[in-house]
């Protein structure tokens, strides 16, 4: 073995080294990584933090449901965490990387079937490794009429792990969690789990109808550490006859709240079937110009030169999308509803705004923003608040203080996913810049502590931030966490860690 | 103590004194219910069971919080079992009985504030005790403009019962479970853990936002025995500005599958917001005649007496009702598309249907089929297919066979959900006639393990079916229920046998 082998806690380098011959024994030596070169690519963190704290022991690419019950078998016995990554693109919260040091990740990839599509119930079957750039093209080639909703980073990740992290889109079928249906779970032990209607023999409910009787399982493994997610039930949305994408121009900084005010009320009657997304000036700058183009003094960018900038490329402070879908006889009512309501309400519309992810288009909207200050580093924050005007200016004002505080910009994608206002907020800045890096760390535990001080609690979090997040919502739950991983995972062999749920 | 005292099971009646008499410190001796008269309310299960087998020993009304935590303490000391109840009227499935004789039921009526109903975000929190009756008079003295979706036996029972079975109703909330939004939860060990966003300090967000950080966990609480739920938040729907009900009629038998495979496409497309309810011609004879005046014989009532009798009264073979909501100018575009597609399947439309219960008018819809044979026996039974014409076809014919060989008849609204349809069969029979009575027990064994058989499992089962179905969801699936019900409940104390899990 190298020199530099990251060991496991607890777990000596002689127990390692055969745990890795037998985990060699069930999937093959070539499917088992220990060499630090091989690893790099489990390493990209991207997220302000020290890599170290989050060094893999390991890789292991497991091809089937026998292969993770074999590894499982070995790992329990020689106590080697297991950390599950279905494409481990987990982009801005960690991507592959463990939440804790000597963890071997358990790389799902080659578990990339697509079981099955039906297009009469609209429903697919997918393995973790599945992406959503191979689900597109296998519908394509398909000529299926079936749409896919999927995150800012589209196509390269896939719909098991983003919706086991509770990842969202753009479309009417946005809250993945909602859109899924059934699972597969091999469970600490090895034994294997279908949730839902999937345990039943000859059960053809599986994907259609997701509670099952007694419990109702599926939000028990999302988020979580409690067994690995092998199958995953997804409900497709029908492609509508048509749909038509809306930008609303806000040319005051203040009219956020008239914006979120105006599609609470929309989204709730069901006029705007899908989530509205207010961006902000400086997240939209990110799509035409660069940071140091703007300013190179220190601190962050003043407003009025981001808003001056912004108004030269038509972006006002804030500018909200969302759409209509159905027969262009359904969307004209719906149209003439939403304009009288966006423009009494301060706003500017564009009635043919062109945005991909809210209807079919797979791309990578979410990176963009990289290449404001460039160096590739990027955390995201999501804190929750009431869909209310009020909270979400109380939400900016908290962000903009605390970002200036460390000399960072606020670039944020305020979404009305409902009820709930999502306050996503990104944070970039110049991973090799180590002096940046830090002030983003920093920034981002205070960001996350001003949120979560003021009762905006976040929904999700990256490595680095599990246990500060996890403890914000006190010691009770956490207790329930730990009695069910105790129960479902008594070796604590799955992802210890994982949002804050240690052994 | 009189004489017919029914113990729980392991506990002597020594034991039972002692812990009866401590609860009586706990919530006052008028709440503690432990005669035969006292607790006749508690034992019409209106099922085809033998009551003796589901008897209570008792029944404890808490006026709090606190005094949950009480009775858990005392019930934890002397090991006797609790089953908890909201409103106990869970119609056709056993009411307010336990699982097993013997059981204290926690009767949670007295728990009955409306703690908050918010206009804005169109949320409230209710305690367990509070009825839809209830519910809508409040909403109603404050000229709420919201509206409830609730079960069919509507003004009776109330939302925290009813979602806790995982219930539904009729209009574009009819998925309770789905519009339910943060628990607080009283664990068997006396902790209070509140789910969601619930636990952050200050958080604003409990009852908009449901999924909160870390697992979700609020499926965990329906159709279990893993906590006492103790408020729950919910979903109101904002008033539509108008809405159409219709009534699709099908003359021949076989267009069953005709209008499940119209309304799916519809459901999934959006256009029709709301579940696709499809009444058999025998369940709409029971509002307007009763058996008697149309069939003396033994057996079942044969299909062409019942389908003449019913043309008499404008009733078809199947009778599909759906409605639109939003505004005029909206319906007018979507009414365009089902009346064409619901006409060219062989449907017949009646476009000003009225149905209450899919717009905001409380009613008892689902009481009148015990006018049927009269004598108020009723069992329900819910089998799950893919929303498929053939499926639907395949159920009705289970169900049409296994009913007649035990000389009943077959009364069934078999619900287009979305992708999913539940074939909901009711078995009415006169309660008091036990031979009646056995033959509807055996009937109901009997068509469960049909469906089951066939791969249409059951999502929902009276407390004399629980462990049968259990059983139909295999090993595996019963054992994790067991390691959950252990970690949460160790001493067995909540509701042993609820939904087939015991300790």
């Amino acid at each position: 073995m190298p020199s530099r082998t990251v060991l496991p806690a607890g777990v000596s380098s002689t127990s390692f080294a055969r745990a890795l011959g037998e985990l060699r024994e069930v999937v093959g030596a070539a499917y088992v990584l220990a060499d630090r070169d091989e690893l790099a690519p489990y390493e990209k963190i991207m997220i302000p933090a020290a890599e170290d704290d989050y060094e893999p022991s390991g890789a292991i690419l497991p091809a089937s449901v026998e292969h993770v019950q074999g590894v499982l078998a070995v790992c329990s016995k020689y106590k080697v965490p297991l950390w599950p990554i279905s494409t481990g693109r987990n982009f801005g919260y960690g991507s592959a990387a463990p939440a804790t040091r000597g963890q071997l990740i358990l790389d799902l990839k080659r578990m990339d079937r697509i079981l099955e599509v039906d297009p009469v119930l609209c429903t697919a079957l997918v393995e973790p490794g599945v992406t959503y750039q191979q689900l597109q093209d296998h519908l394509k080639e398909h000529n299926s009429a079936l749409w896919l909703d999927f995150p800012g980073d589209g196509p390269l990740v896939g719909p098991v792990g983003n919706t086991l992290e509770r990842g969202t889109g753009s479309t009417p079928y946005a809250d993945h969690l909602a859109h899924a249906c059934g699972m597969e779970v091999v469970l600490a032990d090895g034994r294997v789990l279908r949730t839902g209607m999937g345990s039943l023999p000859g059960s053809a409910s599986w994907q259609v109808f997701k509670y099952g009787y007694g419990p109702y399982l599926d939000g028990l493994f999302t988020q979580s550490n409690f067994g690995i997610v092998t199958k995953l039930g997804l409900w497709l949305m029908p492609a509508p006859a048509a749909y038509r994408t809306l930008l609303v121009r806000y040319w005051d900084d203040q009219g956020l709240a008239a914006a979120v005010e105006t599609a609470r009320p929309l989204r709730l009657s069901g006029t705007i079937p899908n989530p509205c997304r207010l961006s902000n000036a400086t997240l939209m700058l990110t799509e035409v110009m660069r940071r140091a183009e703007l300013f190179q003094g220190s601190g962050p960018v003043p407003n009025d030169a981001i808003f001056a900038a912004a108004r030269q490329h038509g972006i006002a402070p804030w500018n909200l999308t969302f759409s209509l879908y159905g027969t262009l006889e359904q969307i004209g009512p719906s149209l003439d509803i939403v304009t009288r309501a966006f423009e009494s309400s301060g706003g500017e519309i564009v009635s043919d705004y062109h945005d991909g992810s809210q209807s079919n288009e797979l791309n990578l909207s979410s990176f963009g923003l990289l290449n404001w200050v460039g160096g590739g580093g990027l955390a995201w924050l999501a804190p929750v608040s009431p869909a209310r005007g009020g909270d979400a200016i109380r939400q900016r004002d908290i962000a903009r203080t605390v970002l200036a505080m460390h000399g960072m910009d606020y670039l944020a994608v305020p979404t009305v996913c409902g009820r709930d206002l999502h306050h996503l907020t990104a944070l970039v800045f110049d991973y090799g810049d180590l002096q940046a890096r830090q002030r983003a760390k920093d920034c981002l535990r205070d960001l996350a502590a001003a949120f979560t001080d003021n009762g905006y609690g976040l929904h999700r979090a990256g490595i680095g931030l599990m246990d500060q997040v996890a403890r914000s919502y006190g010691a009770i739950r956490r207790d329930v966490n730990r009695a069910l991983k105790r129960a479902l995972d008594p070796n604590g062999i799955l992802a210890p860690g994982k949002s804050g749920i240690h052994r």
